[in-house]
């Protein structure tokens, strides 16, 4: 297992890390197998979507916040039950195909670290299984 | 592949199944590598978040109910229609790495079976994955 | 890694992939392991639920359009913002535990592809791991 660290800047942001995880998978030296990304945080979670357009992800954002507003009477008192909503409907982890030692994304994919409670210092597990 | 039985006692309700998790890891004496977790039903699911509070669980499954009303005029004529959708919404299965036998989860994360339609008899199967 | 290859009929449409999935596997000889299934593409997901009654998917499609409007201040240009955000509360892969060379799959359960931008030529990678 292998951790990426990063610092978030905003409240909520996603930020794009696919070329860390390449650099894991190249580190690791595995040519075949499957790579997965998991966030061992509750308010923040991944996706795979669009990297070229960056309003894709402002879209994302603004959409799940539509979906799971900050003014609804929550239980939870800490504040961020929105984000933890957000991280369930998003989910923990991602899984990508590693063929020819490279991450095998589509075209326009890009892997999303999803903060929705930032800004904070946050860590990213990469764990890969190489085929036999 | 092992099944964990469980009997859920709710209409909606997320029961926290690390523990049976933990306890399935260490039977199957796997050192490191990856745990799947699966739901085998079409109207409960699965997710990672705070088990700490148990709030959290109530906030989600209230946030759910807001997203996915009873009351539309579904088509599929059991009357679980929402029940589906929310299966779909958090999804089938979770992923956690092993590490020292034990799952990598972070400090604040639990593993929840998400009933959406019962009380009924559910199970869960888990699939370990070891490291070569 | 092999690729299954299907044409989308309509704009928004659950195709259910099931038994292109099952061959793929009969084919690989697996007999115990698992099957991840992803797509490479951003304005489409996966999904596992019901294939019993086709009004479940359409149930889904309808509880995901009026989650996601078109109507909305979308700011990516290309018109298909909502089937960038569905994608990602679907999610890009889904995975089934494999049993004496089957996917053990529940009673009701299929697997779905999730067109949001069709008609399209689209594509789904598989890829199994084996247990050793």
């Amino acid at each position: 297992m292998k951790t990426i660290e990063l610092q978030t800047r905003h409240k909520e942001e996603f930020v794009d890390i696919s070329s860390e995880i390449q650099e894991a998978v190249r580190a690791s030296k595995i040519e075949r197998g499957i790579c997965l990304v998991y966030v061992p945080h509750t308010t923040a979670g991944l996706t795979i979507n669009e990297h070229a357009d960056p309003d894709v992800a402002t879209d994302i954002l603004m959409a799940l916040k539509r979906l799971v507003p900050d003014s609804l009477s929550w239980n939870h008192s800490e504040g961020n039950a929105p984000a933890h909503v957000k991280a369930s409907l998003v989910g923990s982890s991602v899984l990508i195909i590693v063929e020819g030692g490279r991450l095998a994304l589509g075209t326009w994919q890009g892997v999303f670290f999803c903060e929705f409670d930032g800004p904070r210092r946050r860590g990213v597990y990469l764990k890969m299984l190489a085929d036999r």
